[in-house]
């Protein structure tokens, strides 16, 4: 190396913090002005979410929230994936009494079995809770852990949705996805708090939404630790644990949290305890209400809907600063990929 | 600058690549050697520990598990914290029995309240599981979970350990605080999974061990969401929900964290069939269990002790690939600081 070329050289090296500095400038501005929300259009509800963040992650801000006390809790059905027009789970609870029936001939003669095997879903829904509760436990349980997970995986990976014949597990919110890793860049811990199975939710949430069956907590079984065929196992009873519903919901995130949420995100008058107890905590606090508006690309379903009946909170949004997103005016997407 | 200075510098700025290199270099030396268990004699357990650490996290071993599979589990009492000669939380409740008194002239006369009150510890311990379950419902329900918090949380702040004169949350042991780090620092996630009471355990777990209250399964009362004068609150119930000790602590892990561990950490017979559950899983794993040997720095009691009874699992250990860790011999330490 001569000289003239060293010293060019040299020069060079001086300028490279100068381009470091100016290229960490840029990459920081592009991320700043990237959407976090891409699939949301603007808005009043994108606004609140992208203000709430804002505050309780600014240092200098006095609704400051220190990470730890990040939690953000979203109920699922109808909240972070279809519910119309009838619950997944309840749909996995029918087939499998389908699959099973030659094992157990005495639902030819014992309702609701019976008129679900003949395909008459009126008699099924005229059992009512008692009558889907008793289909739940049928298929719910006499299993380990392990063989119902697997039961569900299997399922989930063939069934398809009626109207828009895709697996359940795609059939999911992109705007909400965003919101979910919009959340935990952010420092929260998200979690599920739905009147779901526990154990049903748990095989799909980490694979569809970055939430680990640790941070899932829903409606469960009774289980038991057996010796099973020489091995310890946990076997699945048909005893109710616990509804994670309604005034439940608080409850669950008690039991299960042990914090109380400063977002929480439902979709139905059953989340209305989850959010009521959400924004009692001192501080500020966000919740938000999935509103079905749109026939179209999705389904329009609220006060008199048998499934996510959104009513009485529709009503006391307004007054109680909870946040109404309407699917139609406020989700630019509604599924991944469409 | 004239251009001697200026070349000076040129050259300067040349050789500093090298120094950043040489100095990540020593950087990453001085912390590969350094030993992540300090307060750990040298000897199988700590062997034990770092091999098993080193298998899972190889991803060129056969025993590698992905980080979100890698799942650790603590007894509290005795594995933790000092559970010696009396649970922390049961003298709580002995001391709030005291504090309440007042309140509850219908103790006076009531068993096992009327021997507490009067000091006669030999009738309060006649009474049993039962006797000392009403103290814990008299003494743990009827508040919110606000209120509930801030009263074990002021007692702690307190109350001193006879034997060591310290707080109670000072009496934890330093040899687990570090193994804790170092498992997270491995990509673990680190849960109690105690007998002790949930809600109990959650006022301390993460300013003690860093283990925030989402990732504490523990034993619950009953919990209803109520309109608590005009705010919506939970309150405590004086009723069981669950009680996660032996055969309840596999089932406590399934309900709340939905994942097997792959290593578990107790000290007493209790504890057994959480390890039994950890070790019949896929792969490799770890169960481990304190056995308090050290009469000096701690206490010595095993078999035949009234709290933290080790006796099967000492006799089962070796054949089952459980590890005993001796405190007197394993733990060159025992509490921080001293």
């Amino acid at each position: 190396m001569n000289m003239t070329s060293f010293r060019a050289l040299a020069r060079f090296q001086l300028l490279v913090p100068v381009f470091v500095a100016l290229l960490l400038v840029s990459i920081c501005s592009v991320s700043y002005a990237a959407d976090p929300l891409p699939s949301w259009n603007e808005g009043p509800a994108k606004k609140s979410i992208l203000e709430f963040v804002a505050a309780v992650t600014d240092k200098n801000s006095k609704d400051y929230v220190a990470p730890a006390e990040r939690i953000a809790t979203f109920d699922n059905d109808g909240t972070l994936w279809v519910e119309y027009p009838i619950y997944t789970q309840i749909l996995f609870a029918f087939e499998r009494v389908k699959e099973l029936a030659p094992q157990h001939p005495e639902w030819k003669t014992k309702q609701p079995f019976k008129a679900l095997l003949a395909g008459d879903m009126k008699t099924v829904g005229a059992s009512g809770m008692k009558g889907v509760m008793e289909i739940i436990m049928a298929t719910h349980s006499g299993m380990t852990a392990a063989e119902f997970d697997k039961e569900v995986t299997d399922w989930l990976a063939t069934a398809r949705q009626t109207k828009f014949k895709r697996p359940y597990t795609e059939l999911i919110y992109q705007p909400q996805l965003e919101l979910l890793a919009y959340l935990r860049a952010n420092g929260f811990k998200t979690f599920i708090v739905s009147g779901g199975g526990i154990a049903f939710m748990r095989t799909f949430s980490e694979k569809a939404y970055g939430i680990p069956p640790e941070q899932v907590v829903g409606s469960s079984a009774v289980a038991e630790f057996q010796d099973k065929d020489g091995k310890p196992a946990l076997v699945r009873q048909p005893k109710l644990n616990f509804l994670n519903d309604k005034a439940g919901k608080p409850v669950g995130i008690y039991q299960h949290i042990g914090r109380r949420p400063i977002l929480a995100f439902g979709n139905s008058d059953s989340d209305m305890q989850m959010i009521e107890y959400t924004m009692a905590g001192d501080g500020r606090r966000l919740g938000l209400f999935v509103h079905h508006t749109d026939a179209e690309r999705e389904y329009a379903y609220d006060r008199k809907s048998h499934v996510g009946t959104l009513d009485k909170a529709l009503d006391q949004a307004a007054a109680k600063g909870w946040i109404i997103v309407d699917m139609k005016r406020d989700w630019k997407g509604v599924f991944p990929g469409k």
